[in-house]
């Protein structure tokens, strides 16, 4: 039976045309990007290539690219630098974010500070300009939005503006685009934040690295001390295969790629909500419009979401439940908690690059038998003594 | 000209097996290894049974393994972890660590405290057990040395009274493997260590994954955190493709495949360092016979060391001079610079799985020409009017 993958916002599968410019890196070219013989000199070149071609997806210089290992690690990377600085600087150390942020994002703002403000939504997962600006006070040193949610794929409108009020006050700007990228046009110079961390590996870059945006003329301290790599602003080896597979995937996003590939992932998201809620008491999470193209989420009235995800595994169908950062906690999702929906039994389904008709119609088909399954399990009169 | 690349220990090339294992993993195989559905439990086994291959190589438990993107990582955690700890704990903030330590060493330990003793070495490059051991303060919280020296090679052979030393005081102790791993027999367990940092990419395991060996029972912190991964050890989606080539590595060196390698090895350094040394003005750097196998490091009298890198370049040979971090900064070695020995004048040559004696042989006829062409030039008479 041909499996219908439709967990692509975990990790998704690498683009061919990727897998093919790294090959030779995988297989060859030991050099390492920082030594001044030949060979060293051939990966410096695919590195400043890739970071070119990285930068020109995300609208950014390629000086402000930094590559990272993960989004995870970009995101550790923004938040513990804007605390070192401000501690070093003007001994500034509120931070305000969101309720509907990335668990790194809160994980790392708890770690940075004692004093962090956590911004509500709205129950499609929105927050308010005008909240998270309130929140602003002579301390703060940082704040850090999503573009957009990773769980429930809402836009967030409100960047924007939040943006342009804290460089109004000098307030150092994250962005997190890492749920964003490469589904939605990212543009790190007109969104004008201080940093801004994007991934690759949803959209069929490869995994291994991810990058941070940092403003030009913003002086930043490494997270991970210990070598002069990325013009001394992320110690280690650069994982040069891995750097060259995330600019050609970048290439490919770079013209109309990516919108032509968001209006496909557009269509199967649009046919997998109406599969899903055609099912009795399946909702929608999210804003039903400004949305991410790539995913849904779904909650589902009257059974559990582990058995669902199970339930659908059996039929070929790979989605995903639960808290973003790993299922094995199995959790109750924060970002659904903080929307108000019922967090134990929601569905997120997303689609990627190689995403087919087929995988969709799986979905379709499967979805509804395995919900009355397993509602009916639950409703059958137990044989009891 | 077919080149002689002798700067494995800079960065390598991956072992045809670790590939051959890998492209299933970069050409397919999409899944989350924190996910529940088959993609994500396929992965899961995958880093599952890489974890034991590489607990078998450094003689761990399976789940003492913490993987990390880079060597780099690997120590950053060590000491940021070990530091939060202590703050956490009884409060202690003193560090104790070698002037030869790799710059993640020095660099992350000056970052995580303010109180930190930098123990010195002998012109071998060797520091004593007893120098580090009258370091330990009762307000010690950490000490961190190195098996082997990353740059002249010297074996630690102080480590085993050291660790034995600071776990009867109840400092936590951090070994750095890096440069041991793969060339020399790390046991982790035998070592008795808390911690300790091992690499895989100089030695033919992919680029983009590196280890942390956390002795069991020891309540460690992550330092990137955002997510369940590694056992709440390490935020961040695992990168699988790596960690599976890591574990096939590691499988090759396993049972008397280190040895074997190692002797070949040494079979080779041996002959560079008697090619390099018959030149006259030609010394050896660290200790010549407690060394690990696969480097050489020489002083060579009169001539600067970068247009040596680039005339051995010229001939076809690429190795290293300078600091070990990245030759952008061609700073003299602080590991040199501590055995008293002149760093600006330094080269070093090491050898990998894939070196043959064609590689050893075209550098034993390039390097005189060109330190003695470099000397010529030095010493011509100019035409001073």
């Amino acid at each position: 039976m041909a499996r219908a993958y439709l967990d692509h916002a975990s990790s998704s599968i690498l683009r061919p045309a990727a897998l093919e410019a790294m090959l030779p890196y995988l297989a060859g070219h030991p050099g390492d990007p920082g030594r001044i013989h030949q060979e060293g000199r051939t990966t410096r070149v695919a590195v400043e290539n890739a970071r070119e071609q990285v930068a020109a997806l995300f609208g950014a210089r390629p000086r402000e690219v930094v590559f990272t290992a993960t989004g995870t690690e970009s995101v550790n990377t923004a938040i513990w630098g804007a605390l070192a600085r401000a501690r070093a600087g003007d001994g500034h150390r509120h931070v305000v974010t969101t309720a509907v942020e990335h668990s790194a994002v809160l994980e790392a703002c708890a770690r940075a500070t004692d004093d962090c403000t956590v911004v509500g939504v709205d129950p499609a997962g929105r927050f308010a300009a005008g909240d998270v600006i309130a929140a602003f006070g002579d301390d703060t040193a940082l704040v850090s939005v999503q573009l957009a949610n990773h769980e429930v794929g809402t836009i967030q409108t409100a960047v924007a503006e939040i943006v342009a009020a804290a460089r109004e006050r000098d307030i150092t700007v994250h962005v997190d685009g890492c749920a964003a990228a490469g589904h939605l046009p990212v543009h790190f110079i007109e969104l004008g934040a201080d940093l801004c961390s994007v991934d690759g590996q949803p959209w069929g870059a490869p995994k291994g690295v991810a990058a941070l945006l940092v403003r030009r003329g913003l002086r930043f301290p490494p997270f991970v001390v210990g070598g002069a790599q990325e013009r001394a602003r992320r110690g280690g080896l650069e994982d040069v295969p891995a750097i060259v597979g995330f600019g050609v995937a970048a290439a490919e996003l770079a013209g109309d790629g990516l919108a032509r590939e968001a209006e496909r992932a557009r269509t199967f998201t649009d046919a997998i909500a109406t599969a899903a809620t055609s099912v009795p008491g399946v909702v929608r999470f999210g804003d039903p419009e400004s949305r991410l193209p790539n995913l849904v989420c779904v909650g589902i009235e009257g059974v559990e979401a582990e058995p669902v995800v199970l339930g659908l595994d059996q039929h070929g169908v790979a989605v995903h439940s639960g808290s973003s950062c790993s299922s094995e906690l199995l959790e109750p999702s924060p970002v659904l908690q903080a929307m108000g929906v019922d967090a134990d039994r929601s569905l997120r389904v997303s689609v990627g690059w190689c995403t087919t008709e087929e995988d969709v119609d799986t979905f379709a088909t499967a979805f509804p038998a395995v919900v009355t399954r397993l509602r009916g399990l639950r409703n059958a009169p137990t044989n009891e003594r």
